[in-house]
């Protein structure tokens, strides 16, 4: 299933559907100077350093940064790809600090608007492993949200060879509005958009205005990722839904009818939603009715923070290599446990040849 | 009149593209029980009691209602149809004025709430005829900003033969996410819907927002209304594009490609566009490339204002009737020239028998 | 109208407590260029044309200008004092209404901003005589919410003779720093302060917010004048206290011991407190334990709408012809009676020469 | 100079102004409940580990509490005093980490309501010693700021012996209306009330609103503490004056006339201004234009964070005692000079037994 990219040399489109035809290959094209684009929040991530405490008893906290394009940038950035983040960072400290961050890893901070007025997110969170995350989100008035129409038509969208959203983007103005038009942008110059549905429960005006809005902005959307709760997300009717134990904000429980919802999404005119199953790996769904089981590598885990952003940069990668949609899942799933073994996020996913060594030392492919 | 509904029984899919198949007919249909329902902004409308009179001289003010869903569903009601509003009104007693005024004219008010710590909104006009209305706005904190995805869900959407959104509805939330939503709804049971486009620069954080939640809409719409000022404004890319002199927010003279404009639209799903030309009468643009020039009724003009919504009440009497979009939209012309001929607005918005006879004193269809 | 003013050519000090000390009689002094300014709330009034009618049948409204410190302005101008008015106008065309009727009644508007972004007041009001007024503020945003620090400092508040202040000015930032600083700058340059209660219950976040906030700008304040329904706001503890029926924002039921709140201005520093009574005439109260009854002009009222901005600009305009409180107030209650026998607000304040002949024909002060 | 507390038996009163009869001595009165009630903000606070470094390299950080009111009540606990804080937290887990800290030092949490909808303050501190500390307020939208008029008159601000509220309360509503209410409820109660002037330019919408509303509340104040900075921002009339460099909201440098503040102040009727002059010691005014200076107690400075809010709980314990103000402006001293050898801020504040040592082995008071 190897090389691929090589033979699919061909423009995209939207009404291509299968799965080998999804490859964008525009590695040849002059025009394309960033591999991708990844659209949305930043932070600095606080994360507990005494695993396991409770978090009123938290002595202190690792710096690192997040978000779910951040992090996705970042993955990208150490796969060797060109990767560029549409975020926005406020006049403050924080927002020095995320931007030096980025530039050590070689992201594309050019289109990173410094927001007078607003402030750089953060994010502090305790470590309750194997699966209990407490966050608490610092978003009123911040500066991710601040990302202007213009900020969008001066980021080169055009010339990324793929463009990454992010849910979270789209729940207040202007950045819902920037995120609409940068897809697009995306569109009318063939560029592929992935969506992650990256749902925040509590960054809503109400929950069910994820699912409207998400619904909305997948028409100009070829390929959504999302776990199973953030796909049930899409398509909550009723609040009684949603349950968030103990502020995990990144991990709600959520009732509801899975295939339905998958139906939902790839009547939208999505061509394929990857849904993220932890340990299990990847589901892919297509129009066509064909649905694909991608397993995923089996590692000890110490803890699933960032393996959902590590997956998507290695999905990423493969995508932009030209190799199928089973293959790319692969490549993600690797970078997925190649982190969950790690103690932190962004951090600690993987550079290009660790994961390859990784995926040989574990079967290859 | 006569009865093109009993021809065309089959039911409404967005993929019957011919003229004569956009027909809904759910006339026999036991559960519809709205004939329409209009969405969006309600107002008080004051005004000017001394025609020609520069605004900072004006005496006194003509208390109106105003709004262009509120003026389309009592168009429809004097049309003879069942008309419901999805509103918002303030806990006050200009919200009193606007539910009186409905009631009065038989427009279904079940489904309006009263929002507590919200304004009932206010427009307040100038009129120096035959064409320059400055008017201003008071929408701060309005409260048909604020219908909630919960007013959707009670408003029985699935049980009204069309949907009429106004642009405006689209700008803030939470009213934005339950349009959506509220077309979605109408989507999912046949329900066909209308978009008017009623674009009110000074309404939208960014004027570019206002096409790009437009065009994001129109991925549910089946049918969109405008001038051709508010399909231009659906394409702005540059702020330059917009001149607003007078203050007259209703009309805008806007730069741009009319024609790039119209394809963009109905390369989005709608199927018929239907452009205001005003005295001209109005044109029909289809997916198949047809475009249809539907003559206006030579009238004497007094004022243009209210002319818009006569015109869609008028069409959507047409269209549930079963008629083709032609002869819809002579009734909409009809409509709207009865109402230049007067001062003022949803007030003079014309009855089904007189506007039936002014029509066969006119000619005909 | 005889020489008191000579008679009391002291400088101006908030010890002094004696009734004709509080003469300030800046008349000879070279620096002061207006006699009054007045500060706070602006708007467009439009008060209905038929009186009598419920507010939903309403069929026109009379539009005149409104907001306490405007309509005390126009009184204070039209009774030959140069009077400046400080609050905002939005840019739009209500604003160029104000301004134009400020304008030709020769109101000094060199400081009244055109605030971009926000809106001119406006008010909607019922009228059913003699004393019910139903009335909707268009205050969300509202530009006169929007005086600035540097607005104030620019004003010429020293070059002043008087400062007038709107309680309402209090109710949010940052008119409400700004108008703590006017009374600075004038207390600093013995420039008396005049605080006009001015409670709209509607307009505060708590009610009780307005007594607290009212009591600590009464630091700086030498003369309060209020209705006994204003003086109890002042001390209100509980919103049980308060009653509005009818929407009659400008005439509130309040509950309390009128004692007690009167007692507890006093301390505060304030040297005498006008209690406005209606037809009875006014009250002084004084620190001294003092207590003047000042008699009314017995006239047929019409309606009641402005009697007490027009008692304030009468009570000004004797007192800054160095008349003591007793005919000062005199003034006030002659202004206040001639206003009644109208219809209008600002509009039918009296003119220098028709006032002094009413009081006359009325047997003098 | 000792054991004043036992002579000066008297009731508190405004009137009294010397420097003996400041003594409130209600240790006796049963219906005091709380030695002291400190208003306004707390907050997690993000300590840098890395001493020294840079902000945008900083690896972690210690999780701490604070907020100027915050940490007094937990340093007047530590030296013995029954202290109640009167702030807000979200209903989020930084709420939990910020009670479960003050519930541990014995600080009543009584009156500390969890804001549904708000968040729980945060700052991120960077320490670079001996003095550049950049911080970064996580402050839009906080809790802290939503203390209610209900939530004032709940606290049994008249069953405290004093009441210390942070300028920082000031600037936003309803806080702001909540801490003139305090006041005024602690005056008409013999409470004295202590004003930390706590200016951070940074919180208000103009930085000169800060002295603005600072004066009108000083009205209401028995002592005034503060760094010459902060006294000089109490009289700020020119942005120009203030300067902010490294993002070090917590200690800017202010140009003007420290003489004149301090004048200023005074005329207030203010009783006493207390100014921390850091390893000097302190400065006493009063009103009778007696200034008392109180030396330091010479220790190695680590880092000046917490310095001030110790010196204020030093300060009240011996208020409380009915010591004089030299005296209890040693035992500040003391208390701030202990803080400064140790890294940390409230969790650092001394206990009484160590502290009474700590001068003992200083040579005494």
């Amino acid at each position: 299933m190897e090389g691929a990219g090589s033979q699919n040399s061909h423009g995209y489109s939207r009404n291509e559907q299968e799965i080998d035809n999804l490859n964008p290959n525009f590695m040849s094209t002059q025009e394309k100077i960033y591999d991708v684009t990844t659209y949305g929040r930043s932070s600095i991530d606080l994360y507990s350093q005494e695993v396991g405490a409770p978090f009123e008893k938290i002595p202190g906290f690792h710096a690192f940064v997040g978000g779910s394009p951040l992090n996705i940038a970042v993955g990208c950035s150490r796969l060797g790809l060109k990767a560029s983040l549409l975020t926005g960072v406020g006049k403050d400290k924080v927002g020095d600090f995320i931007l030096h961050f980025l530039k050590e890893e070689g992201v594309i901070c050019d289109h990173i608007p410094v927001i007078e007025g607003a402030r750089s997110s953060a994010v502090v969170l305790g470590i309750e492993p194997p699966d209990r995350f407490p966050l608490v989100y610092y978003r009123d008035n911040c500066a991710d949200s601040q990302i202007s129409i213009d900020h969008v038509l001066e980021a080169g969208i055009e010339k990324s060879r793929l463009l990454e959203v992010s849910g979270t983007a789209l729940n207040m103005e202007p950045s819902r509005s920037s995120a609409f038009l940068a897809a697009e942008i995306a569109q009318r110059n063939s560029v592929p958009v992935l969506l992650d549905l990256d749902f925040r429960a509590d960054q809503w005006h109400d929950i069910r205005a994820f699912g409207i809005t998400s619904r909305a902005f997948m028409r100009n959307v070829n390929l959504v990722l999302g776990t199973e709760e953030e796909i049930l997300a899409a398509y909550i009717k009723d609040e009684s839904q949603l349950n968030i134990s103990h502020q995990q904000i990144s991990a709600p429980e959520i009732k509801g009818d899975i295939n339905e919802a998958i139906k939902g999404i790839l009547k939208l005119g999505v061509e394929a939603l990857i849904v993220k199953t932890g340990s299990r790996g990847a589901m892919v769904y297509q129009t066509d009715g064909s649905k694909v089981e991608v397993p995923g590598f089996p590692v000890e885990v110490v803890n699933i923070l960032g393996a959902g952003d590590a997956f998507a940069a290695g999905f990423i990668y493969g995508f932009l290599k030209g190799w199928d949609l089973y293959k790319s899942c692969r490549m993600g799933n690797a970078c997925g446990a190649h982190v969950v073994t790690q103690l932190g996020c962004a951090n600690f996913t993987p550079y290009e040849k660790d994961i390859l060594e990784f995926i040989e030392s574990k079967g290859g492919f």
